[in-house]
């Protein structure tokens, strides 16, 4: 909230920078923080708030409201307990996790749970707590079925897309799989962004269990049936703080797939130097602590180690993903073949747990579904039956990026390929990103195609371009 | 920084809310947080900044700027070391309060830094290398003196205004004391809030050096000088977080004192239930920390603790709290005597600890300096010194508070208290705040004064009135 230093309430309620207000209109309360302004803007008795504020209040412009310190959030006393020391049960775990996401705490309150939870980790009993909490927190989808399949990936290398084929075959041979996917946050692509130029995402959940009641799976964006709504608000200051603990990633992964109903999950785990899994002794680690935790809400659940050393697919960008997918899909002859072959180890494992394979035969049931063309014919339907299956958009403006010399492939920098196909325009324009024409390891001659950079306009295609001649080691040919 | 969420500049750096940018014209920068705009008061190629970052960046309206992703600040890492359990050392925590003072973390980090040193409490060698980077972090001053005096109060009980007396004192009597104090940030004053009505504060190195070699003590305001700016940061983040871990508050206080080149340092502790050290066990604690970590930078310490269940003098407001010090410096017969006996321990303490005392003699000599009008007489020309002492200005309004009935005062609430004293004006209003007619424990008849009003203006008055109203209890009479 804006408000006039010099306005008579700023002045009679003692009111600061950064002082945390509550804004009231009848019934309807935020809670907010104060930015002090000198002149300009706004008038003595105006405010200025944020969108989320206009529309949780409800209110019009020129609407009256009334402004006063906000109430202690009692909570905040257990998240200074657990600093000095304090294991957190699960009443305070529950009252500081509802406190969040009734936007009772500021972000620097945020940080500060965060970090305690980091600093001195959660214990098993408090990471179910909060595991607890989070699910409370948002909606929760409920299945008639015994074995509902999911499947979550840690740690997203770019185009590892794997999750449409997944449902695919899992639903073409009879699981129930409502997979909930998320949208990008600071990535070119999430799977919900992905699976949107091929289908709509955005269903409500009458929708959902329609999709999930005739066609067993469905491919759908989370954020439009509000589970664990908690976890959203957590995992964008553990971003800013680039704060990763291994007990808040166990509750954030279990309290999403129990929101979503699931019983059984694939946990696929990329473990690399630039993965988000560095080494195998935290590989080991986190394991446990899923299995553990997940063991305590009854889900059964396999961690599914990979390379987290390369991209996967060709593709980085929604529309340019989404071909990689369609071409597994297809069973195309030049279809990216490490993109298949994951699909096809995690949905085997899939299939093993929730018993469909017996143990060892998993992969090869996935890859005969997928050869015979059912797990295609059942993607269309999903389609079909999410609203109408798309065509991907094309990109208007492209540029290949070539090598200035002959010899080897030795880097291939994920984090600035990245960062070069968000330039570019993605996710936003879902045409837009890079196309990998080249893997780690391989002899190219000078003047050959690397990538092909795809953007919506030749502003955009500029830009990118200009990020990559400033960056000639994004990919690296050592002669 | 405000940037409308559909420019260009967004769209192609990628510019999330919250994204941390680094703002640019010619050799000057400043990091800031982004915070997105759909539409309004800017243009697409507008944006809006801070006050602060206005004046860093020393620009007009209309200059062009640069803005890009904030560089990757490195010492951030070291932070997360840390909660994942590394102990910081002096490089480390050089390297994390210098990019602290230079505004490279935001709200959120910094508040990650102050939370994992609360939730794994600093180490003695960690506490000794914050302290030195605090002080490394601003401006220092040296003294020609082997004794340099200086007090500090842990946890200010409203009306604590011992201060400009015992600089006073100990001035007298040949001791260098200059004395750098804070103003209020949450209470109704500040010892350098309460000064300023008598004398001038806001005054340069040169000019507080030209006091101090003429009458040997001052009474400034720190802020004016740039001692330890880190500390000043780290509070702001403390209080919002309503945080205070033993170690940041060693560092604190002594990197305060080491900047202002202190040898001898006398610490008023109060310790009571309201009172920011609560228990005797605390106070040991803490005494100990103090004590070790003053050593380790050569500084002489004595702890005195005293009774926090009470304010302290009569007046709560600038103005107020002036009058009641000047009556103790003349003697008057009707001068708060709680007040006059604080400052004579306090002072007392201090003569001793640098040996101008005897052992046990401190307070004694203390008093007949006081009494003599020696103390009265050095602190008019510390007055005149910095610039000409002044009369405390009287309030235009005021409102007395009475008994509901005859009986016993059973509750003070210091804490409403403070907050009556705000709403009435202070610190803005200096003639603005709260004078008490009684104290704990005393008998009242029915319709006697409890303490009276002082504000500026009727409506400022009124606004307190009606708090006061609302919360009969501030002051609690028992039948």
């Amino acid at each position: 909230m804006f408000l006039r230093k010099d306005s008579h309430i700023s002045r009679s309620e003692g009111f600061t920078a950064h002082t945390r207000v509550l804004v009231s209109v009848d019934q309807r309360h935020v809670m907010a923080t104060l930015y002090q302004i000198e002149d300009g803007f706004i008038a003595a008795n105006e405010v200025g708030l944020s969108e989320a504020a206009w529309r949780l209040l409800g209110i019009q412009d020129g609407d009256r409201i009334r402004i006063r310190h906000a109430p202690t959030v009692e909570s905040l006393s257990l998240v200074r307990s657990r600093i000095y020391g304090r294991e957190l049960d699960d009443d305070a775990l529950q009252a500081i996790i509802t406190d969040i996401v009734k936007g009772r705490y500021s972000t620097i309150e945020i940080s500060a749970f965060i970090t305690t939870c980091a600093t001195r980790p959660l214990s098993r009993r408090e990471i179910c707590a909060l595991t607890r909490a989070m699910v409370a927190s948002g909606e929760r989808l409920h299945w008639d079925d015994m074995i509902v399949a999911d499947k979550h990936s840690v740690g997203g290398l770019p185009g590892n897309r794997t999750t449409p084929i997944v449902v695919a075959i899992a639903a073409a041979l009879g699981l129930t799989m409502p997979k909930t996917s998320s949208r990008a946050i600071t990535s070119p692509a999430g799977t919900a962004d992905t699976m949107e130029v091929l289908a709509p995402v955005s269903l409500s959940e009458e929708q959902i269990r329609a999709v999930v009641v005739r066609e067993r799976g469905c491919i759908v964006w989370g954020g439009a049936v509000d589970l664990s709504p908690a976890d959203d608000i957590l995992i964008r200051i553990e971003r800013a703080l680039d704060l990763d603990s291994e007990g808040q990633m166990i509750a954030s992964v279990l309290s999403k797939k129990i929101a979503a109903g699931a019983t059984h999950l694939v946990i696929d785990m990329p473990v690399g130097p630039t993965a988000k899994v560095r080494s195998a002794a935290e590989a080991r680690n986190l394991t446990e602590g899923l299995t553990g935790a997940a063991a305590a809400f009854g889900i059964k659940l396999k961690v599914v180690r990979g390379d987290g050393n390369q991209p996967i697919g060709r593709g980085i960008g929604p529309a340019l993903e989404a071909r990689d997918v369609l071409s597994v899909l297809k069973c195309e002859a030049d279809a990216p073949s490490d993109l298949r072959d994951r699909a096809l180890v995690l949905a085997g494992a899939l299939l093993e747990l929730t018993g469909k394979a017996a143990p060892g035969q998993g992969p090869a049931m996935a890859a005969t579904t997928l050869d015979s063309g059912q797990a295609w014919a059942k993607f269309q339907r999903i389609c079909e039956a999410q609203g109408g299956m798309r065509t991907p958009p094309q990109s208007l403006h492209r540029k290949t990026l070539t090598a200035p010399c002959s010899g080897t492939i030795t880097i291939m920098d994920n984090r600035r390929l990245a960062r070069l196909a968000k330039l570019a325009g993605a996710p936003e324009d879902p045409a837009a990103g890079l196309d990998m024409q080249v893997r780690m390891s391989e002899r190219v001659e000078a003047g050959a195609p690397l990538c092909t950079v795809h953007a919506e306009t030749p502003g955009e295609l500029a830009y990118a371009l200009s990020y990559a001649d400033a960056n000639p080691d994004i990919i690296a040919v050592r002669a």
